[in-house]
C-alpha cells in the first residue's frame, strides 16, 4: 500500500512516523507527502521518515493507494475540491482523512464521488507542526472511521490498516454520530474556554483577577490557547451540534442563575442546592471518592 | 506571637508548616491546632509542626493571639458565629479566616464586634486533608487581606506576619473588590466545569461521547471534580459576584450562537466570525505566539 499524505504538521508527520516506526510497515510500500506551504515534507525526508516529498497535490497522489487529507477542516473542504479536479485514475485511491468535524466533509466528498472514508484520530497535542510529531500519538486512542456512499470494501480495509498501523483503535460510526459526540467532549469545551475569556477579560477589574488568578484559570482557559485557524474550522464545520449544546449549556447555567438567587439571606440553603449540582456533576464524572 | 489555627486540612496544615519551616519562626511563640472531627492535630503534634492539639475552639483560642480559620467558607461563618459566644478576653485575639469569598464572612465577624482581617491565599491543590499539606504551598502566590471595621493596627500586623511567614505576598483588597475577581477567574470557572459535565453527562448519547474523549475534556471538567462541600459554600457565599459573571458569560455565549447561525451554508464565513472571537480570547490571555 502506498499512502500519500497532504499535509505533514503534528498529525500527519505522526502518522507518517508511526508507520514507519510500526509492526505493520512490510504492508506498506512507500510513503509520500506534501503541503501547500510547510516545511515538514523535507524534514520528513531528511530524517528518512518518508520516501517521496511530492511538489504538488497531483505529484502527490499519482499512483497512491490511500490519500489522507491531514489538514484543518476548511483545508479538508478545499483539498477535496481540488482532488475531484484532477483526472479520475483507472484504479481510484482511498481517500480518508483526519479533521476534527466530519459530516461535511463527507458530505462534499459524496458530491465529489470520491472514494472516501472521513476519520478522525481523538489525539492531539497543544503543539503543533512536524517537529513536534511522535511515533506513539495515536498509541491506544480511539480513531472514529464514517464511510461515505462510495467507500468499497477496499477502502474499509485501506483505513483499517492505517489505524492499526498507527496503534490506535478504530471505531466506525456514522459521520453525524461523530459529530455530536465531539461538538459534546471538545468543540463545547473550546467554545466555553472562549467564552470565559471574552467574559472576564474584557471586564473593567481584569487586571486585578489576572493578577489572582491560580490553575482553576489556567485549567479552565488552557483550550482557548490553541491556534486560531484550526479552532475556528472545528467550529464552522460542527456549527449546527455545537450551536445545540451551547443551547444545552445555557439551561444549566439558568438552573445555577436560579439556584444562587432563590434565597439570598440564606447561603447555608443556597450551597444545599449548588451542592445537589456540583454532587450530581461529579457522581457523572465517575469521579466519587 | 502564639498562633491557634482552627481546621487542620490542606490550608491549616500548609500554615503550620511553612510557619514551622520558614525564617519567620523565632517572631511565633507556639503553634496550637484544632479541628471539630479531622485527625490532624494528632498527626501534626506527632510531627512536630504544632505544639498543642487542643479540644475544644476555647481551648483553641485561649491565650492565643491570632486565631487562624482554616474551613471552608460556610464552616468560617459558623466558627465566627461560636467565637462570638466566647466570654471576650481582656485582650481580644486577632481573628483572620482562608476562606475563597470576604464579603459575607467581613461582614459577620463586623455584626460580632471581632478584630478581623479576612484572609485568602490564593493557593491550592487538588488534594484535600492534613497528609497533603505542604511548607511551600503558598510560596509567591498573592494572599489577600480584608481588613474588618474593627481591625486594628496590631491585626494588620500580625496577619502580615503570617503572610510574611508562609513566603506569601500580601495585597490589601477590599472585600466586595476580592470577591468580584475571584468570582471571574476562580468560581466562574468551578460553575462552568459542573455546567458541562450536567449538560453533557445527562444527553443519551454520553456513553458514546465519553468513549471519545481526550485531553481537552479532561481540563476542561477537572474543577468539577473537586470537593462538593467546597465547592458548594464557595459558590453560595458568593452568589451575587458569581451570578453577576454568569450572565456576562451568557451573553457571550449568545454571540457565538447568532456567529454559528448567520451563514448556516457558508462555513469559511462562519469561521471567519469564530477567528474573530477566538483570536481576541487569546490576545487577551496574552499568549500569542
Amino acid at each position: 500500500m502506498r499512502l500519500a499524505i497532504a499535509g505533514l504538521g503534528l498529525i500527519g508527520g505522526s502518522i507518517a512516523r508511526a508507520i514507519r516506526a510500526g509492526r505493520t510497515a512490510p504492508a506498506i510500500e512507500s510513503i509520500a507527502a506534501w503541503t501547500p506551504g510547510g516545511a515538514g515534507p523535507a524534514a520528513a525526508l531528511a530524517d528518512g521518515v518518508i520516501d517521496r516529498a511530492a511538489g504538488s497535490l497531483a505529484g502527490l497522489v499519482e499512483d497512491a493507494d490511500l490519500v489522507i487529507l491531514a489538514a484543518d477542516p476548511l483545508t479538508c473542504l478545499e483539498l477535496l475540491d481540488e482532488l475531484a479536479r484532477l483526472p479520475v485514475p483507472d484504479e481510484p485511491p482511498t481517500v480518508t482523512d483526519v479533521a476534527s468535524a466530519k459530516r461535511l466533509i463527507v458530505e462534499r466528498a459524496e458530491r465529489h464521488g470520491l472514494n472516501f472514508v472521513g476519520g478522525h484520530p481523538m489525539a492531539g497535542l497543544e503543539v503543533a507542526g512536524y517537529p513536534h510529531a511522535r511515533a506513539d500519538l495515536f498509541a491506544g486512542r480511539p480513531w472514529v472511521l464514517c464511510p461515505a456512499l462510495l467507500a468499497r470494501p477496499i477502502d474499509l480495509e485501506r483505513c483499517e490498516l492505517l489505524v492499526e498501523g498507527c496503534g490506535a483503535t478504530r471505531r466506525w460510526l456514522d459521520a453525524t454520530e461523530h459529530d455530536r459526540a465531539v461538538a459534546a467532549i471538545s468543540h463545547l469545551p473550546l467554545a466555553l474556554s472562549a467564552a470565559l475569556v471574552e467574559a472576564i477579560a474584557a471586564a473593567d477589574d481584569w487586571p486585578l483577577a489576572e493578577a489572582l488568578a491560580a490553575g482553576g484559570w489556567s485549567s479552565a482557559t488552557r483550550l482557548a490557547r490553541g491556534d486560531v485557524a484550526m479552532g475556528a474550522g472545528i467550529a464552522a464545520t460542527n456549527a449546527v451540534e455545537l450551536a445545540r449544546r451551547i443551547r444545552a449549556l445555557g439551561s444549566e447555567l439558568d438552573g445555577w442563575l436560579a439556584d444562587l438567587e432563590a434565597t439570598p439571606d440564606d447561603p447555608v440553603a443556597t450551597a444545599a442546592r449548588i451542592a445537589t449540582r456540583l454532587g450530581a456533576a461529579r457522581l457523572k464524572l465517575g469521579a466519587l471518592d
